[in-house]
């Protein structure tokens, strides 16, 4: 299939959105939980979280645009704070779930077997049961023109990884934890079996 | 295992890279490929694309500090031109060695397997063999002040998918081109069998 630009812009929109939300490749699947100053917790997929940076250890993820609903945004920039929590296998269904388009007087946790739990005094609530969760501090964030989203940009301040991922030189081995990679907008892969490379130097002529 | 950030900063400089890229979750696995005014092309790997919008299609990643060789955006600020092709099964050990740092009048394509092609006239090179290949138009980017590093944003113009991926509501099928998706700083996987989920609405009481 050849598609120009005009071609893309053309196409009915939910072909379109099942289309371009593949093409970018696999994508990380997380849930982003936080909680209101009047204490309703939130929590929702996201698949757009990437690695900024190890230091200071950076994360940033995509929100839709202003004109949407968005309780984890209304939540962390109330607060400063929210979690990251890496989907696994036995919560698939119950984390695309919380795609639905739940008012903010409802708290998903109550409307799915998500359990939520408190640790370390943190504000925001994880996800029970994930083997890699973060508590991040809110840094900044980038209004992106191109096509109103915007990018929030977030400092993990508290590192939970089950020890049976963690490998002698750091590397989190993500498929002992089952964890799942998102496909477009509602594929969701287990991931198992992977090569590690080594460091690559230039080849000598 | 716990850390604070205060311990995420003391931890040995290679543990804590291979670490922190990890607790994103799974990432994309592509190649970026430019052109230089001189005719020089560049290809390299990159785990940081990702999905911004699909009206109109954007898709960003994200570049290391400005102290560091980069080749990639410097063809791309120069021409307006990238493409980003999808790494697969076939190519992985060729795709990884695009991480060397080679000098800027050196192509990648010279020093691995893998194959530049022109396509309807596009200034930058496709790299051939990849089941999903992307032309893009630079759009704009942002300096992430939190660490230093450079967001990306360019418009999809020109789109090849092979056909046998395609499902028939715009869904693409990583998994039948044996798309790869890293995990950390040098796992690569091949992800195979997924589950799609259903649109959500919330649940009556």
């Amino acid at each position: 299939m050849y598609l120009t630009l005009d071609d893309i812009n053309k196409l009915d929109y939910l072909y379109k959105i099942n289309l371009i939300n593949s093409v970018s490749g696999f994508k990380s699947a997380n849930l982003i939980a936080t909680k209101s100053k009047e204490n309703i917790s939130n929590v929702a997929v996201f698949s757009s979280v990437v690695h900024y940076g190890s230091n200071p250890p950076i994360l940033g993820f995509v929100l839709r645009p202003s004109t949407v609903i968005r309780n984890t945004y209304d939540n962390l920039k109330e607060t400063g704070y929210y979690t990251i929590n890496h989907i696994h296998e036995g919560i698939l269904e119950d984390a695309h779930h919380t795609s639905a388009k739940y008012p903010s007087e409802i708290s998903e946790f109550d409307k799915s077997n998500l359990e939520e739990e408190y640790l370390d005094a943190f504000q925001a609530p994880y996800v029970k049961g994930c083997a890699v969760r973060m508590g991040l501090k809110y840094v900044e964030e980038y209004h992106i023109k191109a096509n109103d989203t915007l990018l929030v940009l977030g400092e993990i301040v508290h590192l939970y990884i089950d020890d049976h991922l963690i490998e002698e030189d750091g590397f989190v081995n993500l498929s002992k934890g089952k964890t799942a990679a998102i496909n477009g907008l509602d594929g969701y892969f287990i991931p198992v079996n992977h090569t590690r490379m080594t460091y690559q130097r230039p080849k000598k002529d």
